[in-house]
């Protein structure tokens, strides 16, 4: 018998009719022969119209996070309780939790709470009774007993983290699609659905635009050791097991292949190469909230440097509005220069770290297909470029067959 | 300083615009020098809504009582979130309490659970910092931490617990009428606001149809000693205060009228005049569900009598169901007799008890008017008769009149 953790997003619970086939897939897997924790999300729709009741009452304020928290786990409330009865219609026996009746305490830090321990007792208690435990995502408990949201990817982290607490043999995100991809098959036909994955190539797949699940999620997972499948609802073919590096991973240089899309540059230009100066830049940028992604600074030549970062399109008016005025004070002749209209292309791999000559294949793959390189950064694991957002769904297969995914 | 609870209905905080009136309003209260806890249900439409959810997953079987308590709660944490954001976004500073984080203990019966007891330290805490409470009706929490609703008008309920459980100066329902009237005026046309009346004339006239609270709340509030105001939620005007009996009520003979429609009857003939007969027909009654209302039987001559008792018409049925099979083993002449088209009409007064001929006034003012009187049946501070429905509302209008209210 396996303790197997399931947890279902928004999509597949998105209505009644859906939460009744999620309800048979979950007691199918128990009845093959395992104890089952399944996490829900809210159902599609619900939390942006929680959303937008909350802006309606509080028009010229954000609305209080405290109670913002309070609204939106109803969300989650509302299909433990539908899916519950749905599995007890089936014959099942089947009994919801919110995230504070089954013990996951968080910080105090409303709309995006961070976990600081699970108490796993009432949960293990009703799985040795054999019942299926329906446990609310993506909320949980201050210490002095207020309701907190886990803020985005929440529902994942909820089922990664009660596998962890509970000791789960398998962790099992159900979600749209049928696992993580060499690239996005909307863009490159021929991708192909990756059997295994190491965290570390799936957090740089996730923090490249590959949307499957937040970093988060997939950070915790990998600081426990919780290894966890990424599948489809809809069917039982298996998906992509996202576990633990080992050395037959490296054999396969690289994994898959990123994009991302609508992407901005801002070059700050003649900036004095003295120390405190990027310091500067970057404080004053996250002050302002905006997020950047990849920063590069190349040696400078007359004690004056070219520093550029990129950032999401939609970020890039925030930060102009923030450097203009710092422009002055970072020396005489500095200037910005920004470009919207490019994206990322990224290829990752645990391979590239014993193998060299990746980023040259890029980079002369991409040569050949007569795509400019505007940027380049790499990692480790990862070597990303910025290029324009017109060609990028070109470049990404271009990529994608010289490297034979 | 006093300190009030007020109980906001589901129709009171049906949209986001109302819930901004309602917020309004709550705050008023404070700045006028009141610590106020504010009592919500869930958004009119809500807990339908969530209802038929229920019962599209539970196509075949009674949705799981505990889990439609995790789901109908959901309604009034909703409102409780929004409530708060809209006075918070009004500058005021409100906090949302659930049932259980407000120290509501409940029995273990989902959906129609009892109260046990108050802890309401978490109430006074807020209080004492100035924070005005918002609080979920309807819900509480078990000895084992479930989730628990109290049944139908259990907002009302929760709102006289807690006055009762912190002392409360005054607690007010507030509705989508002015107050309590002397008859309903949709039919009454004269009818006139109560100032003030007793418990037990209020339980009498919900009893008897006049649905402005559910008897279980007034007994509470009796049992307790909570004083409280039944007004209107569009308006300032005073309404109708509810309270302990004091000697100037008994000055008015006749407090009000109500009457309840869609009444049916049932009687049965020829019964054996032995013990255990009665017993018998009510116990079976009872275990179909039907709720009957009156029970008339009067003195019998040959060893024989008639047994007649009233409930809602859409009972009738099933109470016919239960008995025909009963019929032979009550006696040789048995027989059952039912009609529908009838109403109640109900005096009620706790002048009756210290003035004579209250009966004697009401049966002659229907006499002229021309109204037949099929049964009769009375208790201390109230007298009713069944008659035609049809008749139901001019009889109404006689009596008001008979009685100068």
């Amino acid at each position: 018998m396996s303790l197997i953790v399931q947890k279902y997003g928004g999509t597949s619970v998105g209505s009644t009719e859906r939460i009744h086939n999620v309800a048979k897939r979950i007691l199918e897997t128990q009845r093959s022969g395992n104890q089952v924790v399944a996490v829900v999300s809210a159902m599609a729709g619900v939390t942006n119209r929680l959303i937008e009741m909350a802006n309606e009452v509080s028009p010229e304020n954000e609305p209080t996070e405290r109670e913002m928290d309070v609204l939106l786990s109803t969300g989650e409330q509302t299909t433990i309780a539908l899916t519950s009865m749905a599995i007890n219609a089936l014959g099942g026996k089947a009994i919801s939790l919110t995230g504070s009746q089954a013990g996951i305490f968080t910080d105090g830090e409303h709309t995006k709470a961070r976990i600081s321990n699970i108490s796993p007792d009432e949960v293990q208690r009703l799985l040795d009774e054999d019942h299926i435990v329906i446990l609310a995502g993506f909320q949980g408990s201050s210490p002095d007993g207020r309701i907190t949201t886990l803020g985005r990817g929440g529902s994942d982290l909820t089922a990664i983290a009660m596998a962890a607490a509970i000791n789960a043999d398998l962790c099992q995100i159900l979600t749209d699609v049928d696992g993580v991809y060499t690239c996005d098959p909307r863009i490159v036909s021929n991708a192909k659905k990756i059997d295994e994955i190491s965290y570390d190539e799936m957090l740089e797949m996730a923090s490249s635009g590959s949307k499957v699940m937040q970093s988060r999620s997939v950070e915790f997972a990998k600081k426990f050791g919780v290894k966890f499948e990424v599948k489809s609802s809809l069917n039982n073919n298996p998906g992509t097991i996202v576990t633990e590096e080992h050395p037959n991973m490296e054999s396969v240089v690289v994994r898959g292949i990123s994009i991302e899309k609508e992407q901005a540059k801002v070059t700050i230009e003649n900036v004095s190469d003295e120390p405190g100066v990027a310091s500067k830049i970057f404080h004053a940028i996250s002050d302002s909230g905006v997020i950047i992604d990849m920063i590069v600074q190349n040696v400078s030549k007359t004690n004056h440097t070219d520093i550029s970062f990129t950032l999401h399109r939609s970020d890039l008016k925030k930060a102009k509005q923030t450097i203009e005025p710092m422009l002055a004070n970072l020396g005489e002749n500095v200037e910005m220069e920004t470009t919207d209209g490019i994206g990322k292309l990224s290829v990752v791999g645990i391979g590239m770290r014993s193998h060299s000559g990746v980023a040259a294949q890029m980079f002369s793959a991409l040569a050949k297909g007569g795509v400019n390189i505007q940027m380049i950064s790499t990692s480790e694991i990862k070597t990303a470029v910025i290029i324009e957002e017109n060609g990028l769904e070109e470049a990404a297969n271009i990529v994608h067959e010289a490297f034979n995914l």
